[in-house]
Formats: C-alpha cells, structure tokens, sequence
C-alpha cells in the first residue's frame, strides 16, 4: 500500500502512522518527497485492509501496488534512483561506461587492458575472477587472487571496480575487494545469493536470467531491497531465443520497458547480448539511443589469446573508438559521457 | 561461384563466358565494377565445377559462394543497394521513414494522418488495404477499394505508397495502385506469393517472419531477388519469445548483423516490434542509432479509435516530437533525414 | 452465441429461431442434439444482444461461446467430430497412421514405399507433389505429375491420399486428386489458402505453425469451419524452441490441450518434430499414449537416397516394427489400429 | 580418452596404466567389463597426447570422447547406470513413481498424501522444505522442520523420500534427512551447489533448467559426476517456449534423445511440465511410453487448500487411477510398475 499524507499533515503523523504499520507485523517505509509525505506498508494485504489508514485524519489517500513487485517499483517511488560504485553515479544524467576482459588472467593483462579503457574514458573496471562454466572442465577463475589483483589496479587507476560472485559463501570475501557485486545470468533467481548479497553492504549489479521475463528481473531485485540493499542496477545482457546467427538476442525492448517500470537504473551488455565483435559497436549506440544508464562492455588488450569470450571482446582501438561514437549518440539523446 | 576477370580481360571475354555459363543450364550473372569484371554463375556446384572456368585464360580466379543465399550476399556484391520507392532512396545515406496508420479505415481518417506525416517529415505512406487477421471475424481491410484512396492520397501529398500484399492473385492489382509492396511476417515463407511479387516490377518490402531466422529471412529474399526482382528492403518487426511484457522481442542485433551479410537496404517496424506505443520512439532511436536504413511507424490521427492496433499507434504530435528526436540521433550516426 | 431450446419446444420453434438470426445478419447454426436442440448465432455481439433471444418462449437459456474460435470449439460442439479421409474415419476409437516418403520422387520409389506402409498397416498415403523449401535453389516437388502419380498408387492400393497444397491457385487440381489437402506449417496463417481450402469440398490436415500458439491454430482452423469446411484434421509437428538438438521441439502437451478445447481430431508428425529418426519411434508411441487421433510418418523405401528429409525418415521395416509397437500401447489406452 | 585394452592384457596392466594417467595428472578411470577392461582419462588433451598410450603392447585402440561430457556419456559407459533411491531402483526395468505435495505444509498434509500416493503404487515421497520463490514475499518452506517431517513420514511408510536442496549451506543438512536431493530447475546452473551435491554422498535428481538445452543439463550432470558422485538422476520438467497455453512446454523429445547420449536415469515431471492438472494424466502415459525411467508427481490431498501449485496438483483418487493407466502403459513398452 502507498500512503500519502495529507499536506497539512503535522510531522509527528508520519512517526506515529509508521509505528502502527509496524506493530501490525507489517513492513513500514517513510518516502518524504518535496511536496508531500508518502509511507508504504508491505505485507499481507488483509492485515493491510484491517488497519483501515484510509480513514485516518491525516491520511489522504491509500492505494494498492500493483505490481507484484514493490520496492522496485515506480509505483512506490516515482523518481529515479541513483546508484554509486565508488562514487561514480549510475541512473543520472551521466551515461556510464564499465568495461575490461572477461577474465583476469594476468596482472599484466589486466593492467594492461584497465589502461586502455580508462584512457577511452571507461567509468570502471570489470573482470571475472569467479567465472560460471557450462563444463566442469573450463578455466573457473583465478578466484581470491583475482580478487587481489582487482583491487590493485582498480586502486592505481582510480577506477571502481565490478566482478562477479557466484556462491553465497564468497560475499563476504568479493564485498571487501570490489565496488559493486555482479549477479550473474545463471544466479538470478539464486535465492539465497540474492538474500546474501542483499545483506553485503555493496551495490549489486544484477543481469537478467537468460530466459527470465522482465517481471521475475525485477521480482528478483525485489529480493535484494527487500534485503536492505536499494543500491541496485539493473543489466539486460540478451535472452536466449531460437535465433543461431547471435549468441544471444538482446532485447532492447527492456530497456524502455524497465525503465517505465522501476526507478533503477539499467545498463546492457552487448558482449554477450550478440557474442560478435563486430555487433557490439552498433548494439552500445542503440543501447545508449533507447535509454539505458551505461554499458559493461568485454574489451581485452588481445582477444585472440583471450582465455575466454575472445570472439565477443573488443581491440582496445575499437573500444576507444566506440567511445567517440557514444558520445554523439549520447548527446543527441540528452546524456553525457563523463 | 564468383568468377573475376583478368584486370587485362577484353570486353568479349565477359561475353563469351557468360554464354558458357548459360550454355551449361546455370544462371549467368554480369556485375561490371570500377576496376574488374565480376561474373556469376548460379546452380548445380558440379555442373559448375565441370566447366572448369579457373583454367581459362581471361579469368583471374573463382570462387564459392559460402553463403545459402547467392544473390543476396555481400560475396556477390559488396556494395550497398540502394531501392528506390517511388523517387525515394532507401540504403544510402537518408533515413527514410514510412508512416501512416494500420489499416485504411475512411478517406478522411486517411488523408487526416497522411497529412500529418507528411508535415513532419516522412518520406512515405503505409497503411493496409488487405488485412491478416488471426481470427476470421476480424475487420480484413476494404481491398481494391482502400488502394485507390492510398492512390489518391499519395499522389496528393507527393508521397510514395507502401501496401501489404497477401494472396498471389492481388499482386497485380496492387501493384498497379502501390509504389511498393509489402510482404507480411505471416507470409514470409508464402514461396507462391514470393515468386509473384518477384516478378511484379515494383519493389518490395520483406518483413521477418516472427519466428524466422535471420538466414531464412535472406533466403525469403532470395526468392525475391531469383524471381528478378533486385529491389528488396528486409524489415525487422520483431521475433516471439517467451517475453509477454512486449507483443514483439524486437530483435536490433538483426540489423548489423544483416548489414554484414547482405547489401540490400533493411528497416525497422518498432510499433509491431514492441506493441505498447511508450516504446516506439525510444527503439526508433534505437533503430537508428545500429544501422537501420530507416523506419515503418503506425500513425494514427486518434490512436483510440483506430479499428486495430491502437495500442501501439502515436498520436501526430507524438510521432512529430519522435521526428526532431530522430534528426539528431542520425546525424550523429552520420546518417541524415531527408 | 449458444442458444438451447426447451425440451417441450416444438420443431418449428428451431427454424423461427434460425430466420431470426439470419434476417439480423448474423450466421445462423443448427445442432440438433440427441436430448436437447441447440442453436447458434455468430456475428456482432452488439446485434445478437438487441434479438434478446433469452426472452423467447421456446429458448432455455443463451450462453455466450467464451473462446475467441467459435464452430471449433467444445462449447458450441461437446462431441468428438469424426472426419473422414477417403472412408479412413479420423477422431473415433481408431488410431490412423498415415505414412509414405517425404516427397514424390519417381514412380517406383512412391510405389515401393507406398506398399511397403500398407503391408505394415498404414490407413493412407502421404507425399508431397509441390514442396516449401527454405531455398529457392531447393527440389520443389514434381507438381501435377506427381499428383498423378499419387492418385494412381493410391487407387491401386486402396489407400487414401494426403498431400499438400502451397497456393491458392492449385488448390482445385490438388482437390481432384488427394482424399485430402495438407496446410504445411508455413501457410498456417495464409489466410487466403485457408480460405481457398475451407471451399474445396475436401477434408484438410491443417499443421500448426512452427511458432503459432495453440489459439492461433484454432483460429486458423475457424477459418476452415468459417468458409464451410467442417472436415477438419489438426497436426501437431513441433515448435520452434531454443533448443538446437532436436529439428523441432514436439509439443505434445498440445494434444490433450486441443482435446479439452476442440471437438476436431489431432494427429502428430514426430517426422518433422523430431528431424532424428531415432527418435520417430519413441514419439509416436508417446503421442498415442497421450490421446492423439492418429500420426504423419516420413518413411522411405531407402532413406540414404531420399532428395529430401531422409534423416528423419524410417526405413520400412522400422516403421513396420513401429506399426507393432503403437498396436500395443493404443490397445493399454483403449485404442485400436485398424 | 578411451583406452580398451588387449584381451590378452595381464590385470596389472590395468594398474600400470591407470598410474601413469595420474602421475601426468589426468584423471585415471578404470571401467572393467565382462570382456574387456576399458579404462579412461580426462584433462588436457594434449597431455593425453604426450602419452601415446596406443604404443603401449597392452592397449588395443584409443579413441577420444567426442561429447564434451565425459563421465555422463554413453561413449564411456554403454550400459546403463542403475540409480538406488533407498533401496528404490532407477534405471532398470521398473518404471519408477514419485509422488507428493509441492510443499511440506503441515504434519496431517504430508501423511495424509503420503498415505494415498502409498497405496496407490508410488515408489517414493516428494515434497519441498525449501521452495524457490519468484517473488520474496511467498511461502519458501518450513525448512529443517519439514525435513524431519519429511523423515518422519517416510520411516513411518517405508517411503524413500527426495527433497529440494537451493543453498550449499543447506546441503549437509539435507543429505542427513532425505534419500536424495533434488537440484531444481533454477539452480542446475549453480555451480558451487552442484560441487557441493556431488560431494553429499547421496543420489541427487537434478532438473533441466527451463531454458537449458540438453546439452547443458548433461554438462551440469558432468559436474556432479567429476564432484564424485555418479548417483544421478536427470530430469526434464518442461522448457520455456512462446506458448502461453501451458506453464512450460514439457519437451519429451529430450527423453529418448537423452537415452541416446547416457546411461543415465531420466524421469519427468508432467506437474511443471504442464502446469494443468488435466494434462498431467495423458502427458504421465506418453512420458512412460517414449522411455522415460519415472515420473515425479505433484498431488495433494486436497488441492484447492494447496499452498502453492494446487492448479497442477492431482488429487488422490486422480493419481490412483493414474497408477492404473500407467500399469498397461508400462506393460506395452516392457517396463513394469513395482
């Protein structure tokens, strides 16, 4: 339920309305906007009914979320939220740029790449140092060290730095080293990941399940704030369809569509929304034309030797080359590249 | 094959092997270039191979080509084609937008939205005279009746007409009263009507059937293009997918993609690609932004009271604004609006 | 809408009624039950609602038919429709196997193959005279030498004929010689074939759409009852998924789907549902097991040299070895071959 | 690589070479049989190489695992595997029914539908004490509470009993209380669980993702054998398609394709497979007709009270008739119901 506040409401209403939600076993929210106060109350819908707020004198009007999701929702919050990853803002009038190899391999190649996209003007660092593998038999990650490795040279180029966490157990461990936690396609209805990274203190980049409707993308950021976490961006990153020409179809169409729906920002992933290089430079302007928040983008310094995604990755010629056509694109839809 | 003369061939030498290819049963094909003649020959590989064309004297090297698709391919061609719709050019580089409403309902209705296109810039006129309708108690559009007022009513704006065609027995009627034709997602694989408009004389329109890959899309057009029709624009209208938030998963990788494979000019369809009209200027931008050579928007003069697809037509004033929206996003693709 | 007469009401009663409904413009129905008669009225529900047909003194009561299909639906018709090929009745307590070669080769390859199934047991013959092919480059079929040829084996064979017609030119010729017409998958949605064929006179296997929904399909097969066609066959052959294993993906949860929705029979193709000829066998033991009204078999005398689909298709003795199999699983589902 | 010794190979040549697999680092396996030792070796091939195994006087060929699973193909092991659930055999002849309430809801639930899938024939108790959740705000289990329920009532009706497993925190917990953990379809690409499930020391069902092609439920299958643990269960539960008719497309094509590539068990679960409770019964026959080893069945002793899932849920006397159909299905394709 949205509660909003009658103007003349005196400040004390807001207090004492939320401590009646709470004592009903409900879950109170305080929402103060510019003009007017609004609460919510989350939870079961008769205990909700019970509580009769709407006639409450300073209460002016009561009315259902109907989405199943809540905190997420516009409904709830009508502005935007703006996410920090060590103090670069995603949501806002700034398109952000995150990009870097799929894997750290080597301290040198990572430095060597976090180099080249911080030169071309990227906003942060990712690199996978837990990688999820269809077979048992692929290289996972350097894992721990990775993790070091990260930190290191996220630190000596002043970049935020993003990677993946996979297992409930490494939350703790990825939280302490990187800027934000990436949710990866196969965990987004990992529950109980999503319940942990929810509790970590970082922001959380969430992708969408490869076959995940846009409805169960965000019934699973509602995990996370649910969680205490409202620092969470949202990442289409291509469905799985019957299309073989491209790894994934990337749906653009999200894009707009989530953005109507939720007050998170949103980023895309072309790398693996077409899984061809040559896809990712037209695929980053659409995005950036459509309405997306930013990029996360597989650049490595050599993707012929890349250990992994080397067909999806970008020259860092290219990369800085994309960057100079966003910014056209970027401008034209009202945004700005930092 | 693709067979390239001898920078030094004389002129009878195209000649006198295009009889041999045409002597042997195979299509012959003649593309004279700037620097080099390039002949090809389409059929049974090994008829082609018995002809052994690599040991003649004129002739520099052959190859295949790997492609399905032969005259579609950029092996065969690299250039771009550019279609002409009535004096309008689609594939070089103007944006073209068609726009108009889903069905001709009355002459006002019609002439009340052409206009309103028109002013804010559209290059040409859609709008159904034949309807596909899912059910058979669904309005299938006024017929011979609807072309003659798209006739009329493109001739008094100046602007081209673009019609759906359904059954091979209408071709000729529409393309009598039509600049161009448009074959229909449900009839993409329609190889009947395919062979008829190949040999209608007016270009055609070739929308992606909803479940087509992009390959048996450029085979459609093969068809096309084998019936000697060698005016064909491919439209992306979007593909199903599990996703129920949107009609359409409108499938923006096709665009590059198909600009890798093939040389003949490809539009976007976003209102049938996404169903909900919020989204039809953000993917628009889109469109623009990765490749497209130009749109087909519904327009409606009062969206709802549109006998069908109201939901996702734009009202003028929407479709005007997506207009401005859309000169800047070209031209920082380097593509113009006329 | 379904409108039952009372018990006491007198033959006339039935006949006024229907005048009515046709004097209001709208498609009268008459289906006279062992209990009880039933009326229906199809058409504008704005007009049916002002003939106030529940006022009537003759009339019980007046149901709308819910399902946006009307004459193929179990609420206007609660009874099984048995269609009949040929004398071979479809939708009774006989399960039918229609088989033969994918396509009409020569006359020997359709004569072996064609007593090959019939020695095995089939209840009628298929192969196609005109093909779709993806490719324009493709084997097309022979066309009407290949009727021919058909129509001759049949006879002399006693077996019912089945092929498929691609244009609503040739739907006449292919009415004078098949038992019934074949709608391939690609022109589920062609309405003017449907059309076409609703007014052959001859029954029609109608084949899902290799994306369409089952409503879709139904819908389409109202276009057949609509244009006064009410022998027909549905034909589930698999659906296009992401999954690249298998050709299609065989949805036979369809089967009891259609069942529960629709009074007309349903046949399975797991030839063209599987594309593995492995598999054919086990897939068409499971589609009688789960209610299906009879199966489409690719079978060929010698596989290896079939021009078309030979991986998927049986060699004769591994259909007549099917043939032994699917006699005793129609028999545990009270079921019988003929 | 497979190595297939020499009939006359002395058994210490077994032993010879399976050291010197692991001394390069591979992983040894030794597979006697009852005419000839097979034995394997996994890892980098080019280790494998180094080897030249096929100049050992003891070997008579080498040839590679072409599959990228390995310890799940048939290629390794061409019998098949027998999986014991509690002393319940998976695999063999008998075909295998799985039976229970979605959820562990109260004490008086789980016997009383434990009690009546009993004496209708089932061969085990299914129900969740963790229930994954699209939305956080559902019921997700009485977790460790149920598991001892579960228990309970397995003991108490010499059931085996198999249960949902979501977090690897949980695993040992749940190992200690069921015979066999399930991995549910959200989580067969969690690979941290799926370490962890292979090393639980219990036999584990793991479901097919619902967008997962069937070759990545044989590598996530992979991932528990190479954990250790060869007790494995596959099982298909319906995939994500455009159709909207049914809650998943049950894709049972993947049954005898699946049979083709392992020696694992497969069973179905027409309950999510359809999400009908009318389809359950027909899609139940043709799952054990097409070769499935089992099925695993949602009923609930009164459905419309379920918790969760009651729209697909059997009630008792539903599946006791079930039970009964199945036995004459069984008897066609030469299985037997215990």
């Amino acid at each position: 339920m949205i509660i909003v506040l009658r103007p003349e409401a005196p400040p004390e209403a807001a207090e004492r309305l939320l401590t009646r939600i709470a004592d009903a076993g409900l879950k109170p929210l305080h929402m103060p906007g510019a003009e007017r106060v609004v609460l919510g109350a989350l939870g079961d819908e008769r205990v909700l009914a019970e509580l009769a707020l709407d006639g409450d004198p300073d209460v002016e009007s009561v009315k259902p979320i109907l989405a199943p999701y809540k905190l997420v929702s516009r409904e709830l919050q009508a502005h935007d939220t703006i996410v920090r990853v060590g103090g670069v803002p995603f949501g806002g009038s700034a398109f952000q740029v995150v990009a870097g190899p799929c894997a750290v391999e080597t301290r040198d190649q990572l430095r060597a790449t976090a180099e080249a996209v911080k030169a071309a003007g990227a906003s942060a660092l990712r690199a996978g140092a837990y990688k999820p593998r269809t077979s048992p038999y692929g290289f996972n990650g350097h894992g721990p060290a990775a993790l070091d490795l990260l930190r290191e040279t996220g630190d000596a180029l002043g970049l935020p730095v993003i990677t993946e966490v996979m297992d409930t157990a490494d939350v703790e461990r990825v939280a302490e080293r990187a800027d934000a936690l990436q949710i990866g396609t196969r965990n987004m209805q990992n529950f109980s990941l999503l319940r942990a990274a929810g509790r970590a203190g970082r922001p959380v980049v969430l992708k969408r399940g490869m076959s995940a409707k846009i409805e169960e993308l965000l019934l699973a950021a509602e995990y996370l704030m649910a969680s205490g976490n409202d620092q969470v961006i949202l990442c289409e990153r291509g469905i799985r369809t019957f299309e073989p020409a491209t790894r994934n179809t990337l749906d653009l169409n999200a894009i707009p569509y989530i953005k109507l729906k939720t007050h998170l920002p949103v980023i895309v992933d072309p790398s693996h929304g077409t899984g061809i290089r040559e896809l990712v430079t037209p695929m980053s302007l659409a995005a950036a034309a459509c309405g997306a928040d930013g990029l996360l983008i597989e650049v490595h310094e050599n993707p012929p030797a890349a250990w992994s995604d080397g067909a999806q990755s970008l020259y860092p010629e290219q990369f800085a080359a994309l960057m100079e056509s966003l910014r056209a694109v970027a401008r034209a839809v009202g945004r700005t590249l930092p």
